[in-house]
């Protein structure tokens, strides 16, 4: 059990209202939370503050080896006005996996959820209410010794930052189209892809550049051995309707292991649609999708939740999926999730907590 | 040309003694420069000020997607009393490539001359003179837009922060314990290991530690996709000597084209030396160990320089260098580079750059 001291801020900002519209992670609440690491002393000084800058030495070690790391989630308001988190334990169970992976000292678990809870709790006005809106959180931590050498750092930050967010892609709901990447690699099995550190993120921006200039909104990645089998979108997993069959790239160390991706899988068992994690590979999908049966493709993640995809391109094919809009699994999906994340559709598998 | 501000301290640090120990990367001089960049408006505000803190928001995008680069030089003083830089074209270079890669604007060759140049004249007196002593020139970039989805900054900055240094490792030049890794990779070919950018350090942290637990100093990698080839060491490119012939991994674009390991390559080859650059497989060097045809190894880097390799282990087998000690070969290029660098043997190839 953390003692979280709790500094309130004297100059408020401006909550924004109703109508207004959000964007994605471009505005910040009042508060933010902080605890410290230190070798011998351990995770220390909790707090919630007023969000304010981040002061550290220029030789600090995250400016220069990449040693942080992030998660990121939801606060929802429901209508009898409860705060509902989706899934916590699973974005803090990853975060500590992340955190192994790349030798940032663990949090305990309890902990992280009363972190959570509580800056959470201090800007609960922030928590915006139209269909699609949410409160983005966004932990993360980052390795602070003014300290030139490759080593683990001594010292961390462990930050959440809080964020009034609308849809993620401009688009909504309507399909995305995606570009298939098959020059670049985004991570290779032995490698960081399955933690949600900055260097996976890093290596994406040069294809997600092409792609945008290429008028695709989104870069589908291919494993980094064979450059053949299906990983990942850049901020979500990617999940294929084939004749009736569900699947989805299974984890294979070089992928994130999505709480989206899980929660998907977990709906189509329930709802009795056959579901596979399997390797996928492009020419899997190509065949599908020129003999018919590619009925439905749709990304996941925390940000987007549901995003269709109506339009793949691999080097110089284009795939079509079947109509191009939004498809009836992908549909339900959406309603589900968003209905069980904001107290609309019963949560019969206990997967939100309430702040 | 820069139009380069000068702030100069009020409060000088004390400078280490003559005698005073030096460790690599703790203590920093008394200015920095920093240089902004802005969408439109490009690198702007080039100004060398006294060292102090960096101050970013929280959502500054370095803390979250790792888009950040670095470089690493030196600077030495003669016994004439001129400082040196050490092929500081080759490193700009680099910088502007990997700037490239992870879609950081670079930034002219001539400017980034000119901010080392400004930066090391403003605390020349920091360079110390003691053998194997040196001035740590440490350029890096960091993204700044205070935004939480992943794409390139439109706002960065640059900084150059300097550093006495001692010996890197602390053996010197005794030879050092090198583990070949196997479970872990470091980067892959389409990814962004011939970057100098933080995403590639954090991969290597875990097998870091896993070696130094075993006694290790340093860990050696092998390709991510074949598991088999020889790739480079946390901070050093690799070189064998087999049989009187130098070879080295060829640059593959995963591993990072180093300064020191141009230079080297440029030496054997103007003694007369056989040197090639080429795939070389674990094997090959496990049986060039067992048949007593392995007569030196040695790593190169900006921070040992050279470093010679005595014992190298992979799996269960142990690989002994042929005597164990500093070759020869490694032992006249350390001389020669080193040399060149103080202004000690006579700069043929016009590789030192007066500040
Ligand atoms: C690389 C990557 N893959 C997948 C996801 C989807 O994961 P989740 O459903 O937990 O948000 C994300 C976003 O969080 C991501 O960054
Ligand atoms: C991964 C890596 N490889 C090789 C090197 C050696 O490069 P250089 O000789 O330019 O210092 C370095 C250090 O700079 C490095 O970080």
């Amino acid at each position: 059990m953390l003692d979280i001291r709790f500094e309130k801020t004297t100059a408020p900002k401006q909550i924004p209202g109703k109508e207004d519209p959000l964007t994605f992670g471009t505005i910040f609440t009042d508060h933010m939370f902080i605890m410290n690491y230190e070798t011998g002393k351990g995770w220390h000084d909790a707090r919630v503050v007023p969000y304010q800058p981040i002061v550290l030495q220029p030789s600090a070690m995250v400016f220069h080896y990449g040693q942080e790391m992030f998660e990121g989630l939801k606060a929802y308001k429901t209508a009898e006005g409860k705060t509902l988190l989706f899934r916590p334990d699973k974005n803090i169970e990853r975060a500590n996996r992340t955190n192994e992976r790349i030798c940032i000292p663990t949090i305990p678990e309890e902990d992280f959820l009363q972190a959570i809870k509580a800056v959470v709790k201090a800007d609960e006005a922030w928590i915006p209410e139209k269909e699609g809106t949410s409160l983005y959180i966004r932990p993360f931590i980052i390795a602070t010794d003014p300290f030139l050498g490759v080593r683990p750092s001594d010292t961390y930050m462990f930050i959440i930052i809080l964020s009034p967010v609308g849809a993620y892609y401009p688009e909504g709901l309507n399909p995305v189209k995606i570009w298939i990447e098959d020059e670049y690699v985004r991570a290779v099995k032995g490698g960081i892809g399955e933690a949600k550190t900055g260097g996976n993120y890093v290596a994406s921006l040069k294809s997600q550049v092409k792609a945008h200039d290429a008028g695709y909104s989104q870069v589908l990645w291919l494993d980094g051995v064979e450059r053949k089998y299906i990983e990942e979108v850049g901020a979500m997993n990617i999940f294929f309707k084939i004749n009736g069959t569900v699947v989805t790239p299974m984890l294979n160390g070089s992928i994130l292991p999505g709480v989206t991706r899980d929660s998907v899988i977990a709906l189509c068992k329930e709802w009795g649609i056959p579901v596979e994690e399997k390797r996928i590979s492009i020419d899997d999908i190509f065949e599908a999708a020129h003999n018919g049966t590619l009925e439905e493709v749709w990304g996941t993640g925390t940000a987007a939740v549901i995003s269709p995809v109506g339009h793949l391109r691999w080097g110089e094919h284009v795939m079509q999926v079947q109509d191009g809009g939004i498809g009836p699994v992908s549909q339900k999906l959406y309603d589900t999730v968003t209905g069980i994340q904001t107290g609309k559709v019963e949560d019969t598998l206990g997967w939100t907590v309430e702040v």
